[in-house]
This record gives C-alpha cells, sequence and structure tokens, in this order.
C-alpha cells in the first residue's frame, strides 16, 4: 500500500522548484465516463505568471484526445517510492486498462479542473490549457497551472528523471549556493 | 583548472539522453564580434527526427539577441565540478563582461555552427533555429540540435538540476528498469 502524503497549498507562481529540475511526471487526465494517466518527460517551464507549462503529448497516447477535448489535466509529481508504478503507467494503455485500478492509484476531486488528482504523488498541478497554437505541429500543448497542491516535506523529494532506454537518474540531494547569487534572482 | 573531457559524436536523435532528466545546461551564442553565455533551466526535448529541443531564453538576457540575430546556439552540458561557474554564469552579464574569459571556459570552434562549443562540458548540441512561431508571444524557441559531441564516459553523469532560490539538486544516480518495458519503447 503506497503512502499518501497530506498536502498543503502551494502559490503557482513557485512551481518552478519542482517542474524546472525535470522529473518525470504523471499526468492525469478525464472527459466524459473516461479517464486515465500517462508519463510525461518533455516538458518545461514557460512562465512565472501566469504560471505556464508547455509539454509533448504525442497523438498515438490514448490522454491526447481526452486532454484535447476537456482541455484540462492535473500534472502529478512521482517519487522515488512509485518508481515501479511510474513504469507500470508508462508500458500500458488506457485504451485497455483503467490504469487508477491496476496500479490502485487514488483519484482525488480536483479544485478547479475535472481531471482527477492521484492522491499518492508528492505534488499535484492542475491545469488548463492555455495555448493550443502548436498542437497539430508538435503535439505542443501549453498549460496554465491554476492550482497547485503540494506536501511540504520534504522541501526537495527523490524525483526520477527519464533517461531513455528504461533508465532513470536519481535526484534529491539539494545543494545550495544562495549566497553567490544576486538577491534580485532569489525568492522574495 | 578545470578538465577538458574528451568527446565523440553522438548520434542527435539520442540527446533525450541528457536533456530529458532536465539539467541546467549553458547556452554558448555568438554574433558578428560578440559572444556569451548563459544558464538555461526551462527547455524540453520535443522530437527525436529531427531532433528537437525548445527553450525560454528571455529578452532580458544579453544572449537574447546573439541568438535570435545568429539563428544559432551551442546548448552545452555542464557536470556538478562546474556548480560554481554554473553560478557565476547565471549571476552576470555578457554586456559587461567576456564570461568565457572571467570563467576561464575555452572556446572551440563547432562543425555546424559558428556559435563555440564549450570546452569543459560534459556534451555540446550544436543547434539551429528551426522555429521562432513563439518567440515573440513566449520567449519560446525551438531548435534542431544538428550536430551532437559526448564524452563517452560516465554515461550518466552528475548533473545540476535548478529549482529556483540559489538550490539545486543534483542527480546522476541511475537506476534501470529495463526489463519491465515494452521492447518498442527501448533503444533500437
Amino acid at each position: 500500500m503506497t503512502k499518501v502524503p497530506r498536502k498543503a497549498d502551494f502559490p503557482v507562481f513557485r512551481i518552478r522548484r519542482y517542474l524546472e529540475p525535470g522529473p518525470i511526471v504523471l499526468v492525469s487526465s478525464a472527459h466524459g465516463d473516461k479517464r486515465n494517466i500517462m508519463t510525461m518527460g518533455w516538458h518545461t517551464v514557460m512562465e512565472f505568471t501566469p504560471s505556464l507549462v508547455g509539454c509533448i503529448i504525442a497523438g498515438s497516447n490514448y490522454s491526447f484526445e481526452l486532454i484535447r477535448k476537456s482541455r484540462e489535466c492535473v500534472i502529478n509529481l512521482p517519487t522515488t517510492d512509485l518508481t515501479d508504478i511510474v513504469v507500470g503507467v508508462g508500458n500500458t494503455t488506457g485504451a485497455d486498462i483503467d490504469k487508477f485500478a491496476r496500479f490502485a492509484l487514488t483519484p482525488q476531486p480536483a479544485a478547479r479542473v475535472k481531471a482527477p488528482l492521484i492522491a499518492e504523488c508528492h505534488a499535484n498541478f492542475e491545469c488548463c490549457l492555455a495555448d493550443d497554437a502548436l498542437v497539430d505541429k508538435y503535439n505542443f500543448f501549453i498549460f496554465e497551472v491554476v492550482k497547485a497542491h503540494v506536501a511540504p516535506s520534504p522541501k526537495h523529494p527523490e524525483t526520477l528523471h527519464y533517461t531513455g532506454d528504461g533508465v532513470f537518474v536519481v535526484s534529491g540531494k539539494a545543494i545550495s549556493r544562495r549566497r553567490m547569487f544576486r538577491p534580485e534572482l532569489l525568492d522574495p
């Protein structure tokens, strides 16, 4: 049974703390009576305010149409204790199975979107599609994060970063160089 | 004196191994008699072939005009032994100093672009601007990696991943789940 961390509201303009390091994430979505989860490694923060995240969702994913039609999703941050579930989610398709049931993940109602949060993840970022200008050409979606839920501790959880070929690198050890930074580049 | 790793040609469709984990990178550029280096944490792989990388380069960066006008850059991958140099590059501006000189970094001629490689980095990805459709609206550049140089060892170098507020997390420890992957998702 996987642990379910307690989470608190988190300022959406600070989500770069979790996404800029480039972790593999789980994207949950729903449309009509269908729901799904996919893994995603191709994403980037694009702006602080509005809080924008750009990402590639290939048309071959079962989630593609759910997200394009609902114009919503949740970006969920798994930690290393979910490694085998992340791999399972990435190697199955929602066309065949309900991934929440198969991987014993708990869907939780979101505040601002209909897509469910994944309770077992360290953080959940509720997203609305902000710009689909590059979807047809590149499968590139630009989302606005409209609500963020984060487990307050640990501040820098151990996350998975995909390299391809079935191999992840793990990050988590934090090193600070705050004293070397210009003040205007640090958090207010 | 920082070590200069020996590098070999690397297939451009495999650069996700180094960029998908989301490391902070150093972007070198040149235009006319000017050159510069900037740090970049907001980037994502977008396609295998052509090998596309999307990234945010804010207009406030001295590099912005060099890259927009030359339509080229090099994405260089620093490892943790370059941490203080990465912080130095990110906290200074090319309007005031030549960063190669200031940080004792070695510019090397690239094969396909005029922007210089940074010899001390683990990998160098030569890039040509492929699509500027979202530059005016989001400062989002889509580059094609046209040539890649990578130090063959270690296969998973220790890299820096920026979280904001002067703090990096470090990745490098690799964990394989190849046995759990569908064969078509592994490298051919």
